[in-house]
């Protein structure tokens, strides 16, 4: 997608010296458009783990380049095996950090140390582009969701779309899973607007969705978390769409916490809520979500303190508990199919069923 | 309730002049306990327009002193009237803000100028005095609740009680609604643990719920807005109780927006939802809370901006949104009588309906 007119992806080879890799420092946005080069597998987990980069598709995608920068200092199969270890417990949430990181491993164990690095890059460049048109073909089967609301609409009566946390163009490689659709839907002169949640407490929908929508054009609101279910109540919601990190064989949703929130006030208030995703974020092997899927939890201090800039113009935070007070931070939650109207994914729509996902992915899904 | 050992109101009058009005200033907490003095009704209308005093019972209350102010000045009918006129208009949802000032209209205008004055600070020291004794009932029936629960858990075993924005002593004359059977709870050696909601945007949760229970020692831990679900699927909340700004007859319940996404969450995962009121929060002319009430739209700044202490220690406000996106600020949500498991009243609980509303207070009760 486009910033100020030039197209970027959210991770990129540097040109100049053909190996090291680009990314977004996301933690500087909305105020700060700073591009970091990383060099050593342990850059890549440290970028993650401090969020530098995040959003599940976009985590796998810079993990193979993360496995392709340690092949290069050591090529063995020791190193190869240590490193996808490392690389791929940097967050547990995700699931397709795991499935970009056995993709590679399956792709580079067969292969002799020398054959590995160029193979590597390939591999994970590979990834990226697969994923930039995986959620291509995500934006086209979701904007279909949203052409048949505006069918039902007065023509030209704004559509209202509510999205939490950030599953855009910068949580992928490119286009973004949730927000894809709305691109697309704003690009073809359909009226969307989007209710962004601001998604404490690292505020990605405040920061992130927000400054990407804003970039492009389209008509957006921020609100704090908990205005959603006021605002479907008073007939403000057409349809809700988030990302996820991962998906269960049975529809089950992980994704940031405060999902499940609103997919329950969209199910009392009966407003479609879709969750979109690249079948990579299927985890095959889990049935209940709530159950078995780990919640990451993350530091307190993103609870107490809140990241922005200050009346100075500075990035700082600021604490906003007392002294002494502790604080607890689960970093996502899940939302049990019932409550999902249905899922978007590249192959197209299907309900948040083992069968509707069988239907879709016959090759992946166990037998019944 | 006690600040290090020191008994306090949150509004009294200033013993040294006798006239004057103290209020701790709310929006310095939790990092500075600043004791503000109110001298003037525009004084007093500012303080609750910025909420350096809030909560729906002591803005009833310091209204109450606004009057008494405004008729030393001058104690003429027409001002009489257009000072209530123009304290009542600083809040909107608030249902005893209304209630207190229709209360000191109701005895001061059969008096004469001369007489009002007197009365007036008179009847404002009553609605304090009658607040607090209303909130330690209502403890007193909460506590029930909350040893019942107790008895159905091993001895000593941990009760996690979950509450939304501030609705204790602070938010009160004293003791506080929701907050005050907790209180009494832990006073008497129940193994309460509260998960104390942030409550965004503007943090009364995080800044003042904390601040309180951590000043008189009960356990308690700070938690995201969207993180009160998950807790719930995963058997880590025993119950949920909140304030309210204004409950209709039939039990539909206004309070802090985002209250009716936990009141949602609470009956996805059977956890009873109570709501702690004194009865001059019943709006008996109102039926359908999510049609009728009128819900206060603040400022977009308190979702584009966070306040908090910065690493210097200066108290200021973080800009967490990209310049140029819009906010919106709905303040408060109703939640349907059908999610709530009962009112905590000053005469005891009843059903969240009209016939449980009308069997504990017959005489305010229209008839069926």
């Amino acid at each position: 997608m486009k910033i100020n007119g030039v197209p970027y992806r959210s991770v990129w080879l540097n040109e100049k010296d053909g190996w090291s890799v680009h990314i977004f420092d996301q933690t500087r946005l909305p105020f700060s458009l700073d591009i970091l080069t990383l060099t050593t597998p342990d850059e890549v987990a440290q970028a993650i783990c401090t969020m530098q980069v995040r959003g599940a598709p976009l985590i796998g995608a810079v993990a193979a380049y993360g496995l392709a920068l340690a092949l290069r200092q050591d090529a063995s199969d020791t190193s190869l095996e240590n490193q996808a270890t490392m690389l791929a417990a940097t967050r547990p949430t995700a699931i397709n950090l795991r499935w970009a990181i056995d993709r590679m491993l399956t792709c580079l164990r067969p292969l002799t140390p020398e054959q590995r690095v160029a193979k590597a890059y390939a591999e994970a460049e590979a990834i990226c582009d697969e994923d930039a048109a995986q959620n291509e073909a995500i934006g086209r089967h979701g904007l279909q969701i949203i052409r048949d609301i505006a069918k039902t609409r007065p023509a030209g009566a704004q559509i209202n779309i509510l999205t939490h946390c950030n599953a855009g163009w910068i949580a992928t490689v490119d286009w973004g899973t949730a927000l894809a659709p709305i691109y697309m839907a704003h690009d073809e002169g359909l009226n969307v607007h989007v209710w962004v949640d601001e998604t404490r407490p690292r505020n990605q929908g405040a920061a992130l969705t927000a400054w990407e929508l804003g970039s492009h054009g389209v008509p957006h609101t921020v609100i704090a978390d908990n205005a959603g279910g006021h605002l479907m109540q008073h007939g403000k919601v057409d349809m809700v769409i988030v990302g996820t990190d991962r998906v269960t064989r049975n529809g089950d949703v992980a994704n940031k916490i405060g999902t499940y929130l609103k997919a329950l006030a969209a199910q009392d208030n009966a407003i479609p809520f879709w969750v979109a995703l690249p079948s990579t974020t299927i985890d095959w092997t889990v049935a209940d979500g709530v159950q078995e899927i780990p919640i990451e939890e993350r530091a307190a201090s993103e609870i107490t303190h809140v990241a922005g800039r200050d009346p100075q113009g500075t990035q700082t935070t600021v604490q906003i508990t007392p002294d002494g007070s502790t604080a607890a931070n689960p970093a996502f939650d899940v939302t049990p199919a019932r409550l999902v109207t249905g899922l978007v994914t590249e192959r197209g729509c299907c309900p948040a069923t083992a069968e509707g996902l069988r239907t879709l992915f016959p090759e992946s899904s166990p037998s019944a």
